[in-house]
């Protein structure tokens, strides 16, 4: 006998992407390549008086095993913050709070994949999604995309063809890795598509409320007449991350079984982080501190925008996010990415090669860029780098 | 089309053993079905400080998302008690920090188990591990066990007529749910059985620092000459639960899988958490704490043995566990477990029956009971009171 790991971990040796991460956090490097929300607007002083007086005062079931579901004053927080910023009704026994949302992508791929079976995403999609699907051996196809976000057309014929797919994971506002955001008239439309073929929907809303101009958009969620939809939500980008907390809003029939998984993959999530924001919440104004994420995030946007404009040679496009923390390049044909980015390494500038987002076609000609995680001097001085090793490339 | 889930989660049904649970948590009920620990030990005022100054301290860095492996200070505190109290060798880079020690059975399940590969466990054994492997459809092969725990030479046997075993779990300090304890002969002899076949093994020590006599015995993993070792821990039974730490300490081959299964299952495990517990142990006694427990538990220890010595109809035997938090009844032939719980729930008392601690072969002839979660008083009470029971059940 030998150590012999399961064959799905064949599929988990995604390493290269995390090589080209090292590589950018070298301290000298100007780094556009993660998605880190800005540290100095984490309500430190507020946290540390909230724990503090939190553990005072109920300690003893604070740092008890708790319920699997969640605390449930956080539980009643988070559906009425749906229905305030989404239009979403859900109750609160609808929702499984979890150990950061990354956790609920995990779950899904638990929930519905065999090996094999075909799981939808938008074409690019988010990378930590693919990684944590990948552990259960699907096949993707992927959906068909423009400026708009994806083609519901497209994905009709896909279903069509495909009466096998298990569920489709989308993130409508404000897209990882494009930034982009679909229109009202096409979230109308997927829905229609994706009430002709009752398929899940995976709905993915880390950003939603980080919007720096027009109003945020109803959620799929809101318009789901069958019981389809999965929200996915996060406190990550509008609290902090550190404390993992994220949640899954879904109908008992589904919620019944990401409970069940939960239960066996960690008991439950923090009961002190939980606490901690729902305190937070309950002593201090989340709207408000919100509107000073979204205040600085914007200028940061504004910047990198203006510099793209400035600096980028003619032929290289980006997208133009209304919200979120990333940018979409495509360099024009024949400009490699690959090529652009050790060349960026090289004048101590990065962003992350966008094929790693790709599940089967990759072209070599993407990259994406986080905005939220720098000053603005430093975001000219680094788009002024890049646009110096994109030059180069085309030569 | 319709909502179809994965093959998996037809066994994931287990919902008996959660609906028995329900029945015990009546409050006129003295249940000792629970695993909780006594949380009027937890160091509440500690905690509110520690949590309130290192937020202050270093809140922009604890409040960010984190690396993978887990707080680097947490981790070198973590090799250093293996050392100390198992006598276990770890480098800090040999530990990956997990969202409760749970998650480390869910990640081991995913690493090495396909669809109808063999994973062996002591006969029986804890539950949720049972459960988390579960979700990776294997087959389990039962080890027989004696009052001295796993039997090595049945192992032996298993082995050779079963060459393509992935894995055994395995609890040699005060099992779950026995309370039983390996000498260290039967450590030896089992790492000798481990060696031949060149078998990973997946070592759970929850309780192993709640010792009430002897001396701790090292660790399997302090045994390891080959790297087949992983050992799991947890801060939850020396420290508390609602904050989820625990860890698994294993060689770079297989640590270095857990770590990106633990990448997209969850990220990180909570930084806030983690840096709690580094501050609690750096700014007070953490040995002196457990110290504590140990006298407490001891205590009810003693107390349920004698209850059970004092009251008990003749014919029941059960468990005397050197440490940890529960202990195993066995009911003459005859009796059924099921039947005694029914009455034991009339009668205002529970345990939790033992059929679902055996993942093939049902007995009916067990209970598991913990001691660690309520006053003496109440415990020599609920005694009594099972007392009756069992004596109803063997008219």
């Amino acid at each position: 006998m030998a150590i012999k790991f399961a064959k799905r971990m064949e599929r988990m040796q995604a390493s290269e992407i995390r090589e080209l991460l090292k590589l950018t956090q070298q301290p000298d490097i100007i780094s556009f390549a993660g998605g880190l929300p800005a540290p100095e607007l984490f309500p430190v002083e507020e946290i540390a008086q909230v724990s503090h007086d939190l553990v005072l005062k109920e300690g003893r079931q604070l740092l008890q095993y708790a319920t699997t579901e969640g605390r449930p004053t956080l539980r009643a927080k988070i559906a009425k913050r749906m229905k305030d910023k989404y239009n979403t009704e859900v109750t609160p026994d609808e929702i499984l709070i979890t150990t950061g949302s990354q956790q609920c992508l995990d779950f899904a791929g638990k929930l519905f994949l065999d090996p094999d079976d075909i799981v939808l995403c938008e074409s690019p999609s988010y990378l930590g999604a693919l990684n944590a699907f990948n552990a259960y051996e699907p096949k993707f196809i992927e959906v068909p995309t423009d400026d708009g976000g994806l083609i519901p057309a497209e994905l009709d014929k896909i279903l069509t063809n495909n009466p096998r797919c298990k569920f489709i994971y989308v993130i409508p506002d404000f897209q990882n890795p494009t930034g982009r955001t679909w229109s009202m008239e096409r979230r109308h439309a997927f829905m229609e598509v994706i009430n002709k073929h009752e398929l899940p929907v995976l709905e993915d809303n880390p950003y939603g409320e980080l919007r720096y101009e027009g109003e945020i958009l109803p959620s799929l969620k809101s318009m789901d007449t069958k019981g389809l939809v999965m929200f996915l939500g996060t406190f990550s980008k509008i609290f902090c991350p550190g404390l993992r907390l994220g949640w899954v809003a879904a109908k008992p029939k589904i919620l019944s079984e990401f409970i069940k998984i939960k239960q066996s993959a960690d008991l439950h999530t923090s009961n002190f982080d939980q606490g901690i924001a729902d305190a937070y919440i309950e002593n201090y104004d989340l709207d408000k501190h919100v509107v000073e994420i979204r205040a600085l995030y914007k200028k940061r946007r504004d910047v990198i925008l203006q510099a793209m404009e400035e600096y980028f040679p003619a032929g290289t496009k980006w997208t133009h996010p209304e919200g979120g923390l990333f940018l979409w390049l495509t360099f024009p044909a024949g400009v490699s990415a690959a090529k652009v980015f050790a060349k960026c390494i090289e004048m101590k500038v990065a962003g992350v090669t966008g094929d790693a987002f790709f599940p089967n076609e990759k072209t070599d000609r993407n990259m994406r860029i986080n905005f939220s995680n720098m000053s603005e001097e430093r975001i000219v001085e680094g788009i002024k780098r890049m646009a110096l090793a994109i030059k180069e490339c085309t030569k």
